[in-house]
């Protein structure tokens, strides 16, 4: 099985650093592709971003449905950014790695804490969690002052903020599991773990395995209402890839 | 005051009649202007369409706040697509319709419906609403067969679809009043009126009333958490009217 | 345009409060008429209180449908009082001020705290948020040591304890803006914005400008199911005023 | 003991219904005394009746704890009208027989519908469901075209129309339990029950069980917050009976 | 009538403190016999005691339906263990003392905390709160150090503890009611209602006042859905008591 | 990886179906093996089934983990039995079916239906799926005069009913995907998806993929708070096995 695993923002650091998890977590017999769009901000770390960023994930996407052949896509942002619009594209499996890490979460914890970046992001992962049914699972959301970019280029603070947070989140509300809530956290699961003492979600692995097993199981997107094919419309002014 | 009307998709017919609804409903000293995007889909009739039709609707704003001199903008498309990313991007109002409409139904009755096109939309819908708040006030959501270019492309059997519509929402779903869910409908709000015999929401002109209320208050988008401006980032392979 | 916006507690001091804040933001061709019962409690904090201001409330309104000509009502009480029962009086718009701030502070915040008086008023707080399906959007609700009198007796501690209360909102529990819960609390709004460094909405103001909104846009309540008409039923020892 | 239940309506008739059910019910050290108000509607059919009932219930109640000597009190009414209030004017227990009949009903059935008047109620009876907490055990709410007066003016025809909506609540809604959503039908309670085949619970026995209930036990209303007792504060042009 | 109090767990000590209670609450004519099984945990402390105590509550009361003549049963444990596969197999009222104290506490109070014992038990009880509709009405939910075995053990630490948590619940939560979430806990109630000037509701004692509640209503558990009775099915390796 | 699959009813034919969609399911080197309790009820159709059912299984999985040596648990019947308990007892991951297939039905599907066997389930499942967060994305909960039985002992009628309650999930409640919620169900999945024309999700291989994924992600059950081992506690009457 080939899976195409995207990292939506440009940044080629954090990509390796996804293409190491996801190779971890995949099994033998899968090949893991690893990539990002050639456009597009250098982290998402908000709405506006994420804008940006979905229309050349979504460019990316329909590039790879045309000329390559892949059987699961596996979104890499936490933020699971053009989620239900790749779902139209394509009736294979489009896994974005919040939800897939909050499921994994599930199995295993009775409630968690997702630790991750800055307070502007909290009405998104709010609406995420809601989305995913999480609301009550959800011991807490800690938003500390970190940037996207922190979990690259100064790694010393960034660890020691996200063990702080994490024990308090184990401590104070309860927390069960932690979710680090930004692919480019992925590379702090073993030392969150080792001190938080529970078990931390890596994001990434979570959602190779997800598509793994949907690929197994053949299950591929439904294509009633939701997730039906972008009709072929009138679509003006716009790079030739993106027509139906 | 002067307010930006914007129809995120590139029908120019659906623009017009946009602009109608938004100049009757305006004050005697509220300047429209009503737009639309050069690059685009016809339509937005989905996620797909939403993230590609969002990209040019941010760079519409973009472009608008660099050289032009809005009090407020107003998203006339029934999705708010892009309506978080716009808010990060100006302190300036942004109204999206949806939430308008949903916002001028609630104080006018207890329960209302929402009829509008295919059930490709009712997720969107569904989150929508939900994001507003309004899923205890939501009497039923009704999304028969109809495409939004059936809008302008075929006024008779839309009308009577709509009206058919309203009338089960009212008499079986205890609706009591109508939200037309698509920007392309607002010329059938006295038709379908009339017949149903409950208030039935032009959505842009709620658009417009409320950002004439939010300017006239003085007041502006707040820019801390949520819609905090987005960072000077390194951002690339895009045009630069993105770059911050 | 003539409104009449009715606080329904007896006291005139508060009265006059209101009233600048009304005619503040009313259009140039609105006409602001500001009154309260002549009978009823001084203040309203509580379900009590409520009673019996809505009794004499309703009066209120009964007598002016009779008599006057008015396009809209806003009631000044942040409690909403009587609402549905005047929604059932009249089929022009009635405005409950905490509806209105709440949705205003809607179209410009992710999230924003209520800041109002004493810890009595917390459950009837919770109920309207409740109502207003702005549970999900409410960042806290902050009920410090406050009366209803000592806004217009002691209006430094109340000043004081208002800035307090909102800075935590902000720092604390990320509100984005903040809604003074009491109509007494008006005048503070400027001060109270000046210090938390986010939109603080009048919501005295907002209901104005939803009822100028509503007009304009000719909606008018809809009369059938929740709102309809009260029988003419007998109706036994009380006030001609109060027989259909 | 000793259990006032008021009927908040002015039907001698209905009160009549009300204190057969409630002498029922009661344990036989038990002293029932079953009053209406002087004044007031007939039928509390919608909020503007529940205003100016409330107005007198209240009235009532004070009276009753200056010159009386009641344990407990049972609001007669099944929308549970100015029940917050008198809660805050008494420690005495105060129970509104839908809040009692909601409770015993979860004690013996998974899911139960309410069978009560005309559309128009349907707001407030959601409204209550909620405080209540009974949203997910709610099967459905039935409102047929039947007025309060009708329960006692047209027996046969509200005999009839109740037993056919407690029917498809349970075939078709998987209904468990019915209650009978208005204190003017608690004679047909049996009648229902006989054809429905399920438990119908007389919400008047309900409320007086629940009230015999805490007053053994010695439990009074909290007077910490929500109902604290209402000040000594200047309120004019009222009866010197609401004054405390 | 006849009430048959299980306490589920083997702590004869413990039956012996809920079978004061019992009797305290009872009327003069209702006759409690008050047991526990002769297998099982000491205490339920978590899932798995359940499943084993639940096995021993169920023999118990097949045992009981077959040979004895009770009209009522209370479980008295307040994570209600087996109480929908009670009600499956006898249609006389079975009655949980945590549904019966959250019921008890609704009509008294706005909002009220649990005190329990360790944080193990708080997703059970969560589960239960919700369970009951009851997740708007709770104040906070207290989980101390405290095993169940503490409450007969170690009486003053326990003391200690209950009314320390129940202190903080009432002054920073805004509890206005408290319920000791463990049947081990009665006998604390009058110290920790002493201190904390709140009623504090005993369990045990809401349990009885419920179930002679539906026994003198002739309320019995609705056969139809939900707890219909278990069929007569082949069931292996089990005594014969276990066999319908 | 050896995974142990557990139908936790005592019919041996419906253990060989789960076996072979369990070992269909797996990846080449994991270990299947497939069983069922000695004891028991042959099928688990209600609270009562499932808490004699649950005893067995708790028994089964205490052997199990003395005696042998398996890296996770799959317990195969769609109301996941015992679920919590059972991740009490061990950390290797434990997944219920319908925990699973509900987890992977959301990567597919905007909204899903439910359809099993008699609607004195319904409650088990409605619970079931708020545990879960899926409330919102259930289309219906479909439950047909079906027994567990029915499913082996009349295939035909079974198959019948199954795929004619998909289609008007389908067509008429806008369901995406249909899980079969029933393990004895598995055996349709084929002949539904083929005639239903949407994903039909097989719960046992869902459970499968899951048990998978989390071990090969080297997640446990996190053993704070929630799922903490049952402490060494008196234990009375029972066999020695469940001793800790």
């Amino acid at each position: 099985m080939k899976i195409k695993v995207i990292n939506p923002n440009t940044s080629t650091e954090m990509t390796e650093g996804i293409r190491i998890s996801a190779e971890k977590a995949a099994e033998a017999n899968t090949e893991i592709v690893c990539v990002n769009p050639k456009s597009g901000p250098i982290t998402i770390e908000g709405s506006y971003d994420e804008i940006i960023a979905s229309y050349y994930l979504v460019e990316e996407v329909l590039r790879s449905e045309k000329e390559e052949n892949y059987d699961a896509y596996v979104i890499a942002c936490f933020g699971d950014p053009a989620l239900y619009a790749l779902r139209e594209i394509t009736d294979k499996p489009v896994i974005g790695i919040a939800e897939a890490a909050i499921s994994m979460a599930s199995f295993i914890s009775g409630r968690f804490s997702i630790v991750s970046v800055m307070p502007k992001s909290r009405l998104i992962f709010e609406e995420l969690v809601h989305r995913y049914g999480a609301e009550r699972k959800l011991a807490s959301l800690r938003t500390p002052d970190l940037s996207v970019l922190d979990t690259s280029d100064d790694i010393k603070k960034t660890q020691r903020i996200l063990i702080e947070e994490a024990k308090i989140a184990v401590e104070e509300d309860y927390a069960e599991a932690i979710l680090l809530g930004c692919a480019g956290m992925v590379g702090f699961t073993e030392e969150v773990e080792k001190v938080a003492k529970v078990p931390v979600i890596d994001s990434v692995a979570a959602g190779v395995k997800v598509a793994e097993a949907l690929v197994t199981m053949n299950l591929r997107t439904s294509k009633i209402y939701s997730f039906e094919k972008p009709g072929n419309k009138k679509i003006v002014g716009v790079p030739e890839i993106f027509r139906f």
